[in-house]
């Protein structure tokens, strides 16, 4: 009788796969280069709309998924009617869900076992850098503060120590704490 | 007979209660001052939720939003099952989000109608930084390019003017140009 082999899981990630990928990739480095998108479209006021499709990655485009639509708004405060979340806290989410899963993965192929993780976040902006009323401002948030709470299989050591992996290994986090070249494009 | 003033609007924003923010905070630079926050909750594998609610500003806490849920996720290729968008493509999102709400804030305050503007984005990203195959490759975007198509009155030189006002006063890009501090604990 043939054995059926089923994929190794840890925590909901499937190491086979990540150790395969690892591979491939030491053979074929271009296998490792991807491209993220998205589109906007401004609707009125502070309101706009992105959408979210396909990228590029493992040598192909990849046009499997729906698009996904994400509304953006300011509170009324900021000149907006709240018809979604704004910028600024998409970044935050941003920042939480890359720091969760670099966390994960990398205490997942370490085989840790992990019964929960959440978190919190925290910036500071001060408007006076958006409104040009100060050049002495900086205009984009001036620190974030990231809060873990981990249950799992783990010592505190060992939490803190995945805590580590999550800020060297998040691409959101490494695109903020060391920044990222933006060139911005008029087209006619 | 009493002449009731309506707001002067301009592409959706309130014109006076943007000029009237201004000299709020140039009598109390304190009002300018904003806490944007977030948290996230780690599900299985690759996906996380994030949820975004209140926040603090102008001089207060404000609560008068219901919580928005975010869903991140990886698609199958990078060990997931796009139960959300990826936290690389939020970036982008957020990126496009406030371009966008620059821009037209910006150019309302000057009185430029606008009938469209439409963006999109794309990043590389080399995931032998994520995977600890390299210490060479950024871990982070490594190049994130904008294009930006604007139907405004407006010459092309004053259109070129819009997309730098853009990025001079938008929070995302300069926390993504020039770099934000991310403080990272761990609580028990």
């Amino acid at each position: 009788m043939e054995e059926k082999k089923e994929p190794r899981m840890v925590n909901g990630v499937n190491i086979e796969q990540l150790f395969g990928t690892l591979d491939l990739i030491k053979q074929n480095p271009e296998v490792a280069k991807f491209k993220f998108r998205a589109t906007n479209k401004w609707i009125n006021g502070t309101h706009c709309q992105a959408t979210v499709r396909d990228f590029y990655g493992a040598l192909k485009e990849d046009t499997s998924r729906q698009p996904a639509v994400f509304h953006m708004d300011e509170p009324p405060v900021l000149l907006g009617n709240s018809q979604g979340t704004n910028p600024v806290e998409y970044l935050l989410v941003a920042l939480s869900g890359c720091l969760t899963t670099s966390l994960v993965a990398h205490a997942s192929a370490k085989g840790v076992k992990i019964r929960s993780v959440e978190s919190r976040y925290e910036g500071d902006i001060d408007l006076q850098g958006f409104l040009g009323l100060s050049e002495d401002v900086p205009v984009g948030y001036q620190d974030i503060r990231v809060y873990f709470k981990i249950d799992a299989d783990a010592s505190d050591p060992e939490k803190e120590d995945m805590v580590r992996m999550a800020q060297k290994y998040s691409p959101v986090f490494n695109t903020i704490t060391k920044s990222a070249p933006v060139s911005v494009h008029l087209e006619s």
